[in-house]
């Protein structure tokens, strides 16, 4: 895959050459074939509805270079752009686990399957739970398997799906019903039992909610609890107390909080157990967002309707707006392209600003809880108060930098909600050095004014591939620092 | 004034009753009265233009209420609103001159300088440079008396003015050229001295920019610098080093931190020698906002055009959006009002909850300060690089919590950069407070982990009024708080 790098021409081309060869008439045709109830190979579906078929396969190809800003890990000059060398202090934060070996951007829908395998192994320690979101075997494998599922190594999990299938990203049952394309929750086991979680009325649900619902079985955060000897026990997304339209931040980390069977593993710099916040997109746009809110459905900007003949389809190129030249923003909005394009980077330049600022700071609690448990361990006494309420700041601090840097739209999902969390991050994290140094001072220990972070001890030799950081990767601050 | 609460009822009475009397027809007549050059007074220039003229008089009038939700300080049912009440951590925040005994919510333009001989006496300590914005003979006075206009008593500068005007507030001749009524800068010793500082070619500006500019003429921020005997020297806009479209809140605060002689105060709780940011609503909303880069003047928002007869007019009764009932959104906004109006509320919301919680954090500082300062004084030696970066960074919290405090679209006027300035003011005090506790707990001295903010102390018997606080009236956190 890496080796074919597309450019935006030859993309233009291909999407001209679909619109040419899947005139009315070849639809028409193609409709009479049938798919069998429960099918999953995307090439029979592909019988019936071709177009979209040729669209969704090409998700594993490049994107045009030079449209998005700050997402660039799957543009063609580039491909697969690690995290951690972009936002160093990332490295400190999730250094422990398989976060913090390797975290890439992600690539396309249908390459996300061969993404994990090609990760570094400790990504799916988890076991076969790891697979719940990157193939359209999970609802299968977890109905036959039963907790097995979760907790058996991920590599026998795959074995269970047929050979041919191994490397199938996210196909067209995932979203769709066989008999006639509607929308349908193919996750019943995580989505499904989130709604019911919730109170939603699934009966209630609109279209246009469903066009986003079907997107929130995987753009959606979610823990893996564990039992004693720290094997997976299943999946849940941590929205219960919350409601529709309504899933915030401070409930998604207090359910997280709630049970220490929730800490899916140990942060090396603290010693902590912690839990963990991922791509949180359905909840961060929900929670009282401006497009939201206006009755957008992420399919809206992210497969804007496109003619082809007398068909008016989705584009499943699924793709960020900004790649796909602002086409989705026009269906609303007037001004030209680049004009939408510097208000969209408007907000994401407060955000990346937001996100460098909150995490440095909550990387700097970390390194002053190690120097609290370096001196605790040579004898010295630190105020109790002091030091829980420091870690209790420190672990808010810790889940909202963690969130933003998860959710995949650099905070234009939701503007001011992005710009909220992360001044409560900086502002959570900031309140934990307070205390922190006090405990310290009070204990006669001397703490620098400026904390060395050591970033290099994590973002060096990482992994089985000895991963390291490339520092011309690393994401600037934006906007002015005082 | 007090005593006439005119209800929305009666103010769409009146407006109705506008618009049937001006018809065309009376409007022709009217438009061959001849205005003199220099005429201040506006019954003259009702002569010519009579309808705007009786809309400008109608915001000598209360608003209807119920319609803003932060902004009540003018409704009928309330009539001006006590801001230290609303947010107590101001109260602590601005002790020690005239904005800590005396802030209210400003009522109608046409007010202005009544609502400044109402107001508790030592806001006016400064002299006459504080008609600058409240009478339409400011420039002529600051002409004739130069330097003495800004040091000389206030009393005896409104003293210059003729008898008959001394309440007038904002008039025609402030933004209107008597010859044709087009816009003019009137201020040209201050917004036009401070458009030369950022080298602004005024010849490119167009109508459309116009119609913010002749607004910054007094919603901006602006210093008045003292000489030794803590006398009024001038007033100069801090943007010296910005440009057009990019006034940031990190070069204001630059260049009221460059020189002591910006001190115009000094804050009780710490003892420091503080400068100020009034109502910066034009570096705001033009600092890459959305509606500024929409090309959105504040006169389309604030004064939509009506239709009276065939003339399509300026809505001269200024106001806030929500009090007009989102007409002016209607003009590019497609959603009913009530929707409208939620959007503008989600700002909001996120707004307060950012401001009230750096408010407090900044309050907390400014009363470690006070115990620093007091424990110094007994013989406590602090670290002095501690002490002075967390001077440092109060500073900057509190010049960023005073700037979100006086801006009067309680973050709407550019959402996410208020989101970012109140997240770093926030960050900045809890930088602070690590800093200060290390400091003492270093000295040996005890710091409670909830710091009292004795408030009662700041809240009540204010001033020669005796001002108390009025809890009713405190603005309550609108988001969750952990």
């Amino acid at each position: 895959m890496k080796g074919e790098r597309w450019g935006r021409a030859i993309i233009g081309a291909v999407v001209a050459a679909l619109l040419v060869s899947f005139c009315p008439s070849r639809d028409g045709e193609a409709k009479t074939v049938r798919i069998p109830e429960g099918e999953i190979d995307p090439i029979v579906w592909g019988k019936a509805y071709p177009t979209e078929y040729e669209m969704w396969k090409m998700t594993d190809q490049p994107e045009p270079p030079g449209k998005s800003k700050y997402k660039r890990g799957f543009d063609a000059d580039r491909i697969t752009l690690d995290k951690l060398s972009e936002f160093p202090f990332l490295a400190l934060l999730l250094n422990g686990w398989g976060m913090g070996v390797e975290y890439n951007e992600p690539t396309g829908h249908a390459n996300m399957l061969r993404d994990q395998l090609e990760v570094d192994a400790s990504r799916v320690k988890a076991g076969g739970v790891c697979l719940t979101c990157k193939t359209p075997y999970a609802p299968k494998l977890q109905k036959e398997m039963g907790g097995e599922y979760y907790r058996k190594p991920f590599r026998e999990v795959l074995a269970g799906i047929p050979e041919q299938h191994r490397t199938l990203g996210v196909a067209c049952i995932d979203c769709h019903d066989t008999r006639d394309l509607s929308l349908r929750i193919s996750r019943e086991f995580t989505l499904g039992s989130a709604l019911r979680d919730m109170g939603v009325d699934r009966s209630t649900l609109t279209r246009q909610e469903m066009r986003s619902l079907v997107c929130a079985q995987c753009h959606v955060t979610y823990s893996i609890p564990k039992d004693r000897e720290m094997k997976s026990e299943g999946l849940f997304f941590p929205w219960q107390g919350s409601r529709w339209g309504k899933i915030t931040i401070e409930n998604i980390i207090g359910r997280i909080r709630s049970d220490p069977a929730h800490g899916e593993w140990t942060q090396s710099v603290t010693g902590f157990r912690m839990g963990f916040i991922r791509h949180p997109e359905f909840e961060f746009f929900s929670n009282n967002g401006l497009h939201w809110r206006a009755r957008a459905a992420c399919s809206d900007c992210h497969m804007p309707f496109v003619m082809v003949g007398d068909r008016k389809i989705s584009d499943h190129r699924i793709m960020s707006p900004l790649k796909n030249d602002l086409k989705a923003c026009e269906r609303c909005h007037i001004g030209s392209r680049e004009w939408l394009r510097k208000q969209v980077f408007a907000v994401q330049d407060r955000t990346i600003s937001g996100f460098i600022r909150a995490g440095y700071a909550t990387a700097t609690v970390a390194k002053l809880f190690e120097l609290t448990h370096r001196k605790q361990a040579a004898g010295k006494r630190i105020d109790k108060t002091l030091y829980d309420q420091a870690k209790d700041h420190y672990l808010e601090a810790f889940y909202r930098v963690v969130f933003m840097g998860a959710e995949n739209s650099v905070g234009f999902h939701n503007p001011t909600e992005a710009m909220r969390i992360l001044g409560d991050a900086a502002s959570h994290a900031a309140r934990a050095e307070a205390l922190l140094r006090q405990g310290l001072a009070g204990a006669g220990v001397t703490v620098p004014k400026k904390v060395d972070l050591q970033l290099e001890k994590y973002l060096n030799k990482r992994g089985s591939k000895k991963l390291m950081f490339k520092p011309e990767l690393r994401v600037k601050d934006p906007l002015p620092v005082k």
